[in-house]
């Protein structure tokens, strides 16, 4: 039997794309290989990424002028190539700090000052010292950067940018790794986007760059896969990419245009989604959220009872019923439900009910 | 019908590994999930990668003393990893050029200069006078660099070291992505091993790293996701690691011990089908090999009938008969035939008989 999977990511699949994987397996369309067996220079696999960019440019309205890249090393590499690539006149960027993935791409950031031989890193904005609880809004934008990165939606504490800050026209860029294709957004209003697939595109091990043309820009000084411009020239073959990543998210795309159409669509059903969730939270006598309400996620739902032990009585009471990794994150604890596309609304419900049940248990305790 | 897929990488992969991963593809060991939707730090992944690296160890018996690492970005990623971490007093490396994959690994290590102030990679040896047709012997190793960098077998010319090189104490880096668990080596002659999984251990998306532990150094000006030292430390759980061609690599090592039960039996059987193919291209009048006899490579076979048109004719003749990827690497031409540890000793007798009937067919038309 299958469980209900609130991973944060890697993350539950449409059972339709692992029963596509499955059939395929043996013999992808007739052609006598598994997707995992195809040269990644085979017509078969050109058919395959062509299709995967193809579906994402449509789904997310990316216009013509932006480049799709399919890199690897996750969120954790991209810390590095964005500066590499991305630094202008003031090899200097602002990070707003919003919680751990911020923190570490300004830390990584911090790590080029020896090559660079200046401060490279200045914090525009920050909410820890409330514990990551909020997204930052109306901070300055500092001088003398080349570009501002935000984390768009931060996984562990459950916020979200509701409206991307005003940069001054300040280049912007940033990690969508767990909110890409959770509702429309407006590629243009970025520099770069970056994702990681691993929550609401696929599997761990692919990365997607979502980049404006004119910022790629030659420079021999990058080592090749640092560089944009390398991925670019070569349409993200400079060397094999990780080809049954790029398959298995092309099939995740198939899904989402059959099951909802357009991302306006799905929005609305996450938006239904996360409202069920908040609602009764906001109603609980056991449970309540962390993140500031105006702020908060559509996709990572970070909640606590206030008390460690019932926590724990929680997550094991959920466990139980076939709700895993309902678990927070090891450095905040308490709760957490990643509620991404590939979670049903029924699920939510369900995922309500039981802990309606438990309240009710706690209550009836007292 | 599945065909034959003598593809160069990604390649051909045992049944036994796709019926599995068929098989578990809803539901891995009873516990709800497909191992693609599993939190990387879920027992149930540990148990994975954990299993994984014991069969690893065991099949190449590798040292305690040596780390292995899994990561991503392939060989290519490799090339700046390696210098940015193994780079001593000297901040120099020899490479011998024996092909297109340690070019460019020098070209990675040239592109360093402008950190470093001065050059980066000297050319120990090269055989691209002679395109390339044989390992280079007996040459000096130079002075003052920190290690000498090999690539043991090369994919697109067909040769493979039968000797290491005497490097007088230096330290060894070696490629071993087209060659790994295609024999037994001896790990402790290297400080450092590596290869992409998608030839003989997996698929795309996934590079192994062996490392001596003592050549792990902790440095903070080197990015995290290029820091052997943060991987190692975290034990490749740094940042979400490829979980799904980590547990693909565990399954094709599982088949290893289950079919051949040491790397001894199945480097015999693939001599056997090398072997096979290079007495037949010894005693064809059609076809010849293109390696030097005594540095032929036990896992790709290149070859041509010195006739451009006739090379076209025998691809086409082949792929009819359900032998795929059989052509030569775009930047040599002619045929080659990968023949990895999946592809059967019968596949190659199989491959034999069409190239006979072939070459009656020439022969018959003269």
């Amino acid at each position: 039997m299958r469980v209900l999977n609130f991973s944060a990511g890697p993350s539950q699949l449409p059972e339709y794309v692992l029963e596509k994987i499955k059939d395929q397996m043996m013999d992808y369309e007739k052609c006598g290989q598994s997707v995992m067996e195809m040269s990644h220079r085979s017509q078969e696999f050109k058919g395959i990424i062509e299709k995967t960019e193809k579906r994402l440019r449509k789904l997310m309205n990316i216009p013509d002028n932006y480049k799709v890249l399919f890199l690897q090393g996750g969120g954790s590499l991209q810390f590095t190539m964005i500066p590499v690539n991305l630094f202008g006149e003031n090899k200097k960027a602002a990070v707003v700090n919003t919680g751990a993935w911020s923190k570490k791409a300004a830390a990584e950031l911090k790590r080029l000052e020896w090559i660079y031989g200046h401060e490279t890193c200045v914090i525009a904005a920050s909410s820890e010292e409330d514990n990551f609880s909020y997204i930052p809004k109306d901070f300055d934008i500092p001088e003398g950067i080349d570009y501002l990165y935000i984390c768009e939606n931060n996984t562990i504490y459950g916020t979200k940018y509701k409206k991307l800050p005003d940069t001054k026209g300040v280049k912007l860029v940033a990690d969508l790794s767990s909110c890409i294709l959770s509702e429309p957004v407006n590629v243009s209003d970025y520099a770069l986007i970056f994702a990681g697939a691993q929550k609401n595109m696929g599997i761990a091990g692919l990365t997607v760059v979502i980049i404006r043309e004119d910022l790629i820009k030659k420079d021999d000084r990058i080592p090749a896969m640092l560089s944009y411009y390398v991925h670019a020239d070569k349409e993200s073959m400079y060397n094999t990419p990780p080809t049954f990543s790029i398959y298995v998210m092309g099939l995740v795309l198939e899904w989402i245009e059959k099951e909802f159409g357009t991302l306006e669509k799905l929005g609305e059903i996450n938006r239904k989604k996360a409202d069920l969730l908040y609602d009764y939270l906001d109603n609980s006598k056991v449970f309540k959220g962390t993140a500031a309400k105006e702020d908060r996620s559509l996709m990572n739902v970070p909640f606590v009872t206030g008390d460690k032990n019932l926590d724990a009585e929680f997550i094991d009471f959920a466990k139980k019923k076939g709700f895993v990794n309902i678990k927070g994150h090891r450095s905040v604890g308490g709760m957490r439900a990643s509620i991404y596309n590939a979670m049903p609304y029924e699920a939510v419900e369900k995922l309500v009910e039981c802990m309606k049940e438990f309240e009710k248990g706690v209550l009836g305790n007292v």
